[in-house]
């Protein structure tokens, strides 16, 4: 199983509702972020991966949202690779503040592979074997 | 249980991706748009709660992603209440596209009742013996 | 010059933000709406147009806020044709509060004529022609 | 006149829209990004001035777009003050691509000094003082 990859961010202003806090809609952009830095983390670029004609769209999306972020909180974002499937995989994501390390929510997104006419391709395929290669 | 809670809206260009479909944390903004619309089908809309000091912040939302929305489709919103438990509630959702009934997503979102100060509200408030009134 | 064409729609939580009225850039989605349902009004939807090649980026906006817009109101989003030049065009927008039509906010978004590589198309086009055709 | 503060940053994918390109309304969020990072770069963050009872709202905005910003490109956003006035300011912001300097747009927003009732706060106070003293 691979190990999180961090990524820093500061929570936006537009980020908030009128509650006072994150909109519950936002966590999810932040799961984005996540997956991106992970797989620049890992030596290729989630674009450079559409480029070649391999996809991950999201087909389940899962939060669990314990303790609020707000306006200008810095947060931390940890990515990791959950299950690796045949047709498809998932990454999990937590979020903490990084001021005092609060847990703020967690949760998971899974997607399939797909190709660029959005035909799902199972089994093996180059995105499926570098996540291999790195403990996912 | 109560009913499903039709609401219909057009999909914006701003909700869709590079993918050329509607990116994932839009339907999440659909699903407040239900549960808002579902308050107001009932009679007494959200506002109204939280002016009266009741509010429901969600704590745990689920999609589950089948067939993709695109720009301009026309979608069906249909909310209804699915749990009611002494501190929490959960509305479930489900997406149709108008023109052919296709199903494009489903999920839920799980509700604390908190008071104005944030504190969780446990067992009877006026919110949830109203949602009860109907069936829910 | 051509009429104001109208659209009413609810405002929805996640606009807000923690000022408790609309957050300033989810005006620029509803100017969007605005444009949407313009062209749908008058006989051909943006997407037949992008369908048929001719696409409409954005090159300039502005917006003059004058009076906030909160959760659950329902809004009126006024669109017309402002310029129409060679390579550019703009709709000019304003938003009402449709209760006691309070003046929200206006602006406009200017925009290039552009073919499917992205090229500005100067001078006569099918679009263009559609927009002068009914006063435009 | 302030100088110019500069805030790196990567283009998400819920960024874009179906034209492969960020979508307009985005940019928006990016200017005020821009400004929270000024304050903070000047030793004030903007949570502590609304916490002490100043607010900024938007009262005008104004985008000029000239070339696209991409998924997964890193952007520069360069924040300054425009023009100080007895009951409004400017934050002057342009974006440009890290990579190669491209120049990808610029705008301004216009604030009015308020005060935590909502009410137009004239002439000296604690925020405008503070931006005057490093030459805003």
């Amino acid at each position: 199983m691979s190990s999180e990859i961090p990524f820093y961010m500061r929570v936006r202003y537009g980020d908030t509702d009128q509650m006072g806090v994150v909109y519950y809609a936002n966590y999810l952009y932040w799961f984005e972020v996540g997956r991106t830095e992970f797989c620049r983390f890992h030596g290729k670029s989630y674009s450079q991966w559409e480029a070649e004609g391999i996809f991950l769209p999201v087909v389940e999306a899962h939060c669990r949202y314990k303790h609020p972020a707000r306006y200008e909180d810095e947060i931390a974002i940890f990515t990791k690779v959950g299950e690796l499937k045949a047709g498809s995989m998932t990454f999990e994501c937590r979020i903490e503040r990084k001021a005092d390390g609060r847990h703020l929510a967690a949760g998971w997104t899974r997607h399939a592979f797909v190709d660029r006419t959005g035909k799902i391709v199972r089994g093996d395929n180059p995105l499926r074997r570098w996540i291999e290669s790195f403990g996912g």
